[in-house]
């Protein structure tokens, strides 16, 4: 509202749009001061309160008031929390951070590389009984295509369920005895959580690609065999039928690839970008180094200091440490979640050119528990669902009880998972995963409400559950777990 | 996805749209069972990775994903490391809370009542100094009726002026009186700071408003005096023209109207409700005892905890104080600003029947430091507005002059009312005052950014600098400088 030109300005004249201007620019409207030739004394008198109207945050306020400046205040008071914590932290501890501390053993770099070399020949294994297993059908098919009776197709049939049969035998036994062993050595011989960790999950997420590996090929051997519009296949597989991705080379790339379904052909990618592979493997390395920050100097004290007051059982205290390593392992948890699932599986799936990227939905946004497990870890979902959850229900099952034994699995799987290379089989990741259950069939309801508010509470419920009390408290058991069978996890008193 | 009326779906059908089903819900899409008449058997051959995607994190990824779960997330990490500090304190401290040991002695009450009892006289005084102001130019107006030469204006303005410089010099005299007498008795016989506070913010306020009360006044006996063009005063005042002004009642009113800029009429609502009066009340009260439980129970434990740290000046161990007391300053400050500036001044103004209820913008959304202090105490900005910052300019001074003007009495006044019912002047409210200029015109180009991200930038700086910082800081160094001449504060130890 510039001066000069408004030469008829009074000293009167309300300043309802002149007030909004800067207190110190040129432009401001000195209300009853027009510049014009002879300079008019300004007059103290000008109406400032001109009209009723109501405070912003009153309720008959009728302007819609942002707050995007508490959005921001929230971010800010985050930062400056976190950032005291990490000032007292460093008061009270020092740098906690020690390379040459680190105290894993030659023992458990070779042992786990060990476990590792023997995955190919684990493979080989399972290569050598499906080729057999094709081999057979073949026969059959060759035999059906001379003598095409009835009685035929009923021998057929015995003989397709008795490949099968014979296969799956032999593959269980394999699988099993590779997942013995490798949770065997780890659990009694590498003493390291962290190599241990990784052994575990290669050997947990090798015996899930075998049991996709055997059904589906199984599927599409009686595919072959019973050709009807019925067991039609997917137009992705056309350019590769049954028999002929038993390969070495097809089964190798189904071992690497970021998936734990079956398919003998997947979308792929034209070509690899290795700028893309670099910046993800960046991201990767970045973020661990972070999280192993994060551990050692922040999660490790907070979880020494708890050890006592748990072992009291003082109500107040164990619920102070829950929610001081709540922030923490939320930090970790999220970081983690980034490492693996965007940096991790993005960098491989480029080298394998593996086109589907979705390795997970955006379960931050989740309004209910259900949807979190749908969405937060797409290969195991997947996978839960082809192999799980879609076979019992097409038996006849129920929903529900199909959603009972896929927790079940999923609740051991993630037992052996922690409970393993930590040496402490507590069955907490077990319960933790089953009581998943009712807290899904509790927040159901709000997934489905129209209302935002609906999504706005299961999601906190979500976030509560499970990042706020869930993780901590798992986390806190089972440090309280090792503690109490090895004492101090590093050299540091 | 119902699965009855679709019969046709094979077993290959690709699940792109099923997987996003409940995994417990009976309408779930069981690919490659058709519920037909014969039960068909389950197909693990499904096509579930079929086209090439981005993960949703992913910058090539061109659906935009909402991350409105992390702000839900953030909400619930700041409830839980704000109960957290809650317990520790507990766990620590136990409860301070303790009203019989508050310890404002009876001569501060009524020292305080006597100081309030004053406000009456003193109002008295101006009133009369104005009826004689009044009087003499209903006088000179009569004159003019009678002898309207060139040389009998020229008198009346002689008239007039020496009426001003004596009606001023009483003003002033009246004004600097009842404020010195006022700071006084604080300074030296009220030792307790809150009703210490009371009566120097309301000796401040009453000295705002002598002063808009004279200087209003004038300059409408002036409009009066010589009626012409540029001093049409605005459409508002013609129900109460300038003589009829003065009354007892008119300046009563202006005393307890939530406003510092007098007006002979302001906009006035209908009539009182009763109820939303109640409720604001209430509101007052309640955020009252909040405020006074956080200083006893948070803040002063802290405040104590940090005096040693000061003394020794521990760069690392001031900070994290400050960031420790940052959190309960800004809580107590918001509550503050509520209590007072919405709950307060709404019921003052529902008693009065003042219509403009505008005592705030929306300053948490400001973008520089200048439009928070043109924004979140309006009252007191239209005051310097109307009383300094455009008499100066009118005068011809810049711009930058009347804001280093505005922010030097603002300063002085923040001074006073900090350091006097705190006993300790130590300046520290004067120089964070006259610091804003700076940091005002530091923020400037913030604001008139389009980008948003300029306005989030401007303000973050602004929080930071203001509640981040600035509040905590001063309070400490105000406690602290009290810490040193009185010892404990409350009798706990």
């Amino acid at each position: 509202m510039g001066v000069t030109d408004k030469s008829s300005v009074t000293a009167s004249s309300p300043p309802s749009k002149a007030i909004n201007g800067s207190l110190h620019t040129k432009a401001e409207d000195v209300s009853g001061q027009p510049k014009g030739k002879r300079r008019s004394k300004y007059r103290h008198v000008a109406a400032y309160h001109s009209k009723s109207q109501h405070s912003s945050l009153s309720r008959e306020s009728n302007t819609s008031t942002s707050f995007l400046g508490f959005r921001n205040l929230m971010v800010i008071v985050l930062v400056a929390m976190n950032l005291r914590l990490i000032i007292e932290n460093f008061m009270k501890y020092g740098v906690l951070i020690c390379i040459k501390c680190h105290d894993y053993r030659k023992q458990d770099v070779v042992l786990g590389s060990m476990l590792f070399a023997l995955a190919p020949c684990q493979l080989f294994i399972v290569y050598t009984l499906e080729l057999a297993a094709a081999g057979r059908a073949k026969e059959t098919i060759g035999r059906k295509k001379k003598d095409d009776s009835a009685e035929e197709g009923e021998r057929d049939q015995r003989a397709f369920r008795t490949i099968w049969r014979f296969a799956l035998s032999f593959h269980i036994l394999n699988t099993l005895l590779y997942l013995t062993v490798t949770s065997y050595v780890v659990y009694y011989y590498i003493h390291h959580p962290g190599i241990g960790t990784v052994c575990e999950v290669h050997a947990i997420i090798l015996a899930l690609k075998n049991w996709s590996y055997a059904f589906t090929n199984r599927d599409l051997r009686e595919a072959m065999l019973n050709p009807s519009a019925e067991s039609a296949l997917p137009e992705l597989y056309s350019s590769c039928p049954y028999p002929r991705n038993i390969t070495l080379g097809n089964l190798t790339y189904f071992w690497l690839a970021p998936t734990l379904v079956y398919q003998p052909v997947y979308p792929r990618s034209a070509s690899i970008r290795w700028s893309f592979v670099a910046k993800r493997m960046f991201e990767f390395l970045c973020l661990s180094v972070f999280i192993w920050l994060l551990s050692a100097q922040y999660a490790a004290p907070v979880l020494r200091n708890s050890i006592d007051k748990i072992a009291v059982m003082d109500i107040a205290s164990i619920l102070e440490r829950i929610m001081k390593l709540s922030t923490i392992s939320l930090v970790i948890w999220l970081a983690g979640f980034f490492a693996i699932f965007q940096s991790f599986l993005n960098a491989l799936a480029e080298v394998m050119r593996f086109g589907d990227r979705e390795f997970y939905l955006d379960w931050w946004n989740s309004p209910s528990l259900g949807v979190y497990w749908r969405s937060w870890n797409r290969p195991v979902y997947l996978f839960m669902k082809r192999h799980v959850y879609s076979p019992l229900v097409g038996r006849g099952y129920s929903p529900l009880t199909a959603s009972i034994v896929v927790f079940t699995v999923s609740a051991l799987l993630h037992e052996l998972l922690v409970g393993i290379p930590t040496h402490t089989l507590i069955g907490v990741a077990l319960v933790g995963m089953l009581f998943q259950l009712p807290l899904i069939a509790l927040t159901a309801p709000l997934e489905k409400m129209k209302d935002p508010s609906g999504r706005i509470i299961g999601n906190s419920i979500f976030w509560i559950s499970f990042c706020v009390v869930g993780q901590p408290l798992g986390a806190l058991l089972y440090f309280f777990a090792w503690q109490a069978k090895y004492g101090s996890v590093s050299r540091m008193a």
